[in-house]
């Protein structure tokens, strides 16, 4: 009664990814998936759906890891079948995922993030609001009294690591902690000093090009009505050196720009993070979005910086912000709409 | 480490219900969550969205049970108000919950059928595709090592023994079957004359008008487009003896047209199922809904009554064959326009 939900040996190749735009959990969790499944003999094939990034590539020399093969998220049908077994982990927006993802069969969804998806049929869905999608990956293998090898455990604490800024940002749960003080057990690795090198790895952006950096941790978020979508872009660029990413403030927007329209964004919001000062920022490069960041988040651009007092998570902080900028001013158009009906 | 996830007892109350037109999972599933966080100390309330039906009424009386309160779907701000944390057990679809469940805050959904949800920040989300909401309650309960009293197996018990008709249902799957078996270890409870009890109970709807009988087990479902959907209820009659219900077949079909124009349905289809000969039938009584069960069921009336060979599952056989049966009338529409387009 531990081993619940196992799936047959017999059954047919599982294909697991995570979003695209890989961050480092996006990477490691589809790889430690994988290991789930094969410890329980279900044939499986982890991808990744685009180039690790800077932090993603460090992590991967340090310790020899090898990295999944590349899967094109806009040619799915290169390498996938209709109707193909797939595994989702660290996400499950269509919009982060590959195209024509309704035309496979998603049977698996191991998540740390909110929720928008649906399947035609039941799907086995474990999304906890926990710090990184490799905590519930561990509660799995422990669940089912999993043997965690070094390669596995090393994964998980790099994701988790990264996930939560060394378990400082506030997605961080006692439950990251937790997983954190027991992958250490078994590891024998600075955690402090894997995530200055981590950070410092992920920092070193001089030789990137401005649409790179906006690329290296980009996502997608529709606001608004289905059948009129607000479809904005955020582009996350988290570092421990600010000034270096403000410097190229003008080059930035210009690539946002560029990307804005490739892209078909009613907004691109370029999101720095200073890892160790613990603060957002943002870049004020379009007079209609700059009004959007003063409203949601109270503040006001200086030399083109908005400063975003604390705020870290994409997640738990921005996209909720404008999810409620955008109720209110949907509040605000209903309200108008009323009171001009009753005149 | 196998503590996972443990909110904190500081928290405000929890409020929890399963679907409207509750049935023995729904009602027993969110009493047994209830347990599961009073165990942790987190403030939490069970209801119920309507009435117990036959089965849930014998099953409480028998065993001595107490209903949680019922909360009115179409009222909730009588009891909740805007804000307060929901958990959703037995169910995940706006269709079947409380009128602007989007106004709450969703924390927790534990749920064994399709998903179809969106929630604004991360919640503790756990979905697995097997037979009943109360399985995935057992693996929760033991996880934490929480006890379980008489009562929470018995109510855990009840309802996997209803969703999966004595595992017999083709929603059972392995897990279902260890959970009875560990259920009943604790318990010192004769489960196949349980079975037979509940399901007597069950279809003995002598005096139940047609509406009710409708209302039993009724949930509705969008097909189609977003923008367009095409809304179907379906009332789910169980029931040993389909020949008493057959006898009612008028009388179904009149309250069936008044529900259907009451709820501004598309469709409603009428879905009974032979428990013992696990056989499915539906009652002709729209000529347009008799084409599409035609076509999606390989099936043609006979004086009033479609067989449906082996179909005893809304999830997991009459949902898909009407999904697809509606992707299948796309794509053959798209077709269409494509040779139009083409000539």
């Amino acid at each position: 009664m531990t081993q619940l939900t196992s799936p047959n040996s017999l059954s047919p190749i599982h294909h697991i990814f995570g979003h695209k735009s890989p961050d480092t959990d996006a990477i490691c969790s589809a790889l430690v998936l994988q290991t789930y499944f094969t410890l329980q003999k279900i044939p499986s094939h982890a991808y990744r759906l685009g180039n690790p990034n800077q932090e993603t590539t460090y992590l991967f020399d340090r310790f020899a890891l090898s990295l999944p093969p590349y899967l094109d998220p806009n040619r799915p049908f290169d390498t996938l079948s209709q109707g193909d077994i797939i595994c989702l982990t660290d996400h499950n927006e269509l919009s982060q995922s590959i195209d024509s993802l309704n035309s496979f069969n998603i049977a698996y969804v191991i998540d740390h993030h909110k929720l928008n998806l649906s399947t035609p049929t039941p799907a086995y869905i474990r999304i906890y609001p926990v710090g990184c999608t490799c905590t519930i990956l561990l509660e799995m293998f422990i669940q089912k009294s999993l043997p965690i090898d070094q390669t596995t455990a090393t994964l998980m604490l790099c994701a988790i690591i990264s996930d939560t800024l060394n378990l400082t940002s506030p997605t961080t749960t006692h439950d990251d902690i937790q997983a954190v003080a027991y992958l250490q057990n078994s590891l024998s690795i600075d955690v402090n000093e894997l995530a200055s090198a981590m950070f410092t790895a992920k920092s070193n952006v001089t030789h990137l090009s401005a649409t790179d950096i906006l690329l290296m941790d980009y996502k997608e978020f529709n606001f608004g009505q289905p059948n009129k979508p607000i479809k904005w872009g955020i582009a996350g660029i988290e570092t421990t050196d600010p000034t270096q990413i403000f410097a190229r403030k003008d080059e930035l927007s210009q690539a946002a720009n560029e990307l804005k329209t490739q892209k078909n964004l009613t907004h691109l919001m370029i999101a720095i993070v200073d890892i160790y000062n613990q603060t957002g920022y943002a870049i004020a490069y379009d007079d209609n979005q700059n009004n959007i960041i003063t409203t949601a988040f109270n503040s006001k651009s200086q030399d083109g910086i908005f400063v975003l007092k604390n705020v870290v998570s994409r997640k738990k902080q921005l996209i909720p912000a404008l999810e409620n900028y955008y109720q209110n001013n949907l509040n605000f158009w209903l309200r108008q709409l009323k009171l001009f009906i009753q005149d």
